[in-house]
């Protein structure tokens, strides 16, 4: 069985045998720790967090290694079971309010958008969903070696977890003293995050993550809420109209909400997306946002949904024009290297990658990101006027706006 | 001009233009920082350290996350100058005991290695070299698309730097109350490191790495040393007369030096290349050892350059038996896939890669390592009783003994 239409329907796994029902995986985890301190308001969305957040916003994301370290120490989450079928609901039945609206709106995204790219590859999705007893669970869907896309993952998951007081104040910037490090601080995570590599090198690739996150009320310290997400690309070879045309798409969802938003988010996404060690950013940016709460939690709900709900017309309609270009064995092996560059990236600096590793997430599910193939050459350098040059050289030297 | 026989020859940076002589970049790190306490001793090797290590043998090496931070805050190595050739010494002039020795054995083992490796491949590696005024540099030998490898790397290098008293007190164990935390430790590495990726799935992987370091008296701390390396093989397909070749060769080295050094230097092996997310090893082992500094060090020293004098004898015979091996898409797919394992673990887990990495080390030798080309398939299992399967299940059960 497959899956890919608008209807959820049963997974392939019921049609495995081996490694079908019964096989045991732990939770994919959908978010990074959060970067920077972020302000108190009541949870389910029911009231909005007017004031502004503790700290000054942190525009490069990377978790500073003390924050990494207590991230490594959260607990981890008890192992899951694979499921024959998606359930209708990963939120417990008693999660109403924003859990159950961001359930609701990420797996109605992964449908629509596994629906759209296989009405252009031609391929389904295969399907594996896996939940716990307690509640929560993940559903991941991916396109292996399609007509248009070498792999395609979309993935959403719900997450109950807890995390030691000080992988708390690290995510929250929330502190309080005398507090028994013994404890443990309960959490609600909900997320869909995708990546789609497709054949052609001229198509770029497209990566995409939206998230809610809520921790409960605990030893008299408020329940945080936030949201984070963003939606960035990866072309290896420049064409200016198809960057007007995805960042455009996202300025204008932005605009819409609020004057500053995109201007803030596509810097955060160009801060955030860098391969230090290269001084290259992995792709040609996007829009980045992490611990946004300072509006109320329904606004900031419907921009987070509109921004997923974009990820079709900001980016098929590129891969369309390009997935019958022509190219030369050059132009694989160019693409072939950048891919090797998003490897780097993914498995060195990605928050959420990282953290997946380190916590024992559910390692199909984390590394689904990944390539199914990249390339390193020693000392690779494109000849100067080139267009490899010229894609390199916009990852040096991040444009100040592609619209 | 390109090098590759037992006299170093001019190198083919000579040659190149747009990014040939002058063209900048930072030193590569041939070591990562120490993983446990070490004992002092006076340097030069004039004298042997015969107290017991002040900790107990760490054989799990990983760095604890503060010994990764403060390691990743370690100073920065000003910037290299290429050359057009080999310098014939890459250690200050006034440098001579064990630091002379040891430049002089592995730049002998470089020339030998490449030599052989050449003889059977046919083709010659290119070579990149990098010093600074001060003393210190490199020499990066690669040779890429061979007949017989895809990939293989030889590097060696020569550090002068100095680190910060936090890192300094990471990385030997040695503390001392009261310095100033701006003072920097004077310290001096100098390695030999080499990975080589062959074409034919049926014949293995290897990587090799032998180090020397001290660190300078300072501020009344005596200076310290120690030995460090090992040689792994990282096969796609299990070859029980490979592996007992392989490890025998190690064995016999190692026995003839210390009865003790085989079981301990084959465990730590295995208990370093571990992808910790994978619960696999990289590979299927060899010897593994860091800090070593408990006898005398002429004595280590003989030991270190014999082992670096093993990897022919040790590796090229079974590339020979291996190298014309029929093999299917099937196979190659596989072998792409464990390359995919190789780079996880030296993007996610390498102490040499990722400390390198955060300290600005010369990227192209450092990633030198990765290979040509890997891939990652979502969610492969290989077929029960398949050859893979068994390769697979020995990454997940390290066998006690291949001899």
């Amino acid at each position: 069985m497959r899956c890919g239409g608008l209807t959820r329907t049963r997974s392939q796994v019921a049609g495995r045998t081996a490694t079908g029902c019964g096989r045991e995986a732990t939770t994919h985890r959908v978010l990074a720790p959060r970067s920077q301190a972020c302000n108190s308001s009541s949870r389910h969305g029911r009231s909005g967090a007017r004031r502004p957040a503790a700290g000054s916003p942190a525009l490069s994301s990377p978790m500073s290694s003390s924050r990494a370290a207590a991230a490594g120490r959260a607990a981890a989450i008890a192992k899951e079971v694979m499921l024959s079928e998606a359930p209708a609901r990963l939120c417990r039945e008693e999660d109403t309010g924003m859990r159950e609206k961001f359930e609701k709106s990420i797996r109605k995204a992964q449908d629509e958008i596994c629906a759209a790219i296989t009405a252009v590859d031609g391929k389904a999705f295969h399907e594996d969903t896996w939940t716990r007893p307690g509640g929560g669970g993940g559903i991941s869907r991916v396109l292996s070696d399609g007509k248009v896309w070498e792999k395609a993952g979309v993935n959403v998951s719900v997450v109950y977890g807890s995390m030691p007081p000080e992988a708390y104040r690290a995510a929250t910037g929330v502190d309080k003293e005398g507090l028994d490090p013994t404890d443990r601080v309960p959490f609600f995570a909900a997320g869909i995050s995708s990546v789609m590599h497709p054949r052609n090198p001229h198509a770029p690739t497209m990566h995409f993550n939206y998230r809610y996150f809520e921790t409960d009320d605990w030893n008299g310290v408020p329940s945080q809420w936030w949201f984070g997400g963003g939606t960035d690309i990866t072309p290896s070879y420049v064409d200016e109209d198809d960057m007007k045309h995805f960042h455009g798409t996202y300025k204008q969802v932005c605009d819409k909400h609020d004057p500053e938003y995109y201007a803030k988010f596509k810097k955060w996404c160009d801060d955030y997306f860098v391969i230090k060690h290269r001084g290259e950013t992995r792709g040609l940016g996007g829009i980045f946002f992490d611990d946004l709460n300072d509006k109320d939690p329904d606004t900031i709900f419907e921009f987070s949904r509109e921004c997923m709900n974009s990820v079709v017309e900001s980016y098929v309609p590129i891969v369309e024009k390009h997935m019958n270009d022509a190219f030369t064995a050059e132009n694989k092996e160019w693409q072939q290297i950048r891919r090797g560059r998003y490897v780097e990236f993914n498995l060195v600096y990605d928050r959420g990658t990282t953290f997946g590793l380190k916590t024992g997430g559910r390692i199909e599910s984390i590394l689904m990101s990944l390539p199914m193939s990249a390339r390193w050459e020693y000392d690779h350098q494109p000849e100067e006027g080139s267009e490899e040059a010229k894609l390199l050289h916009y990852t040096r030297n991040s444009k100040d706006s592609w619209v």
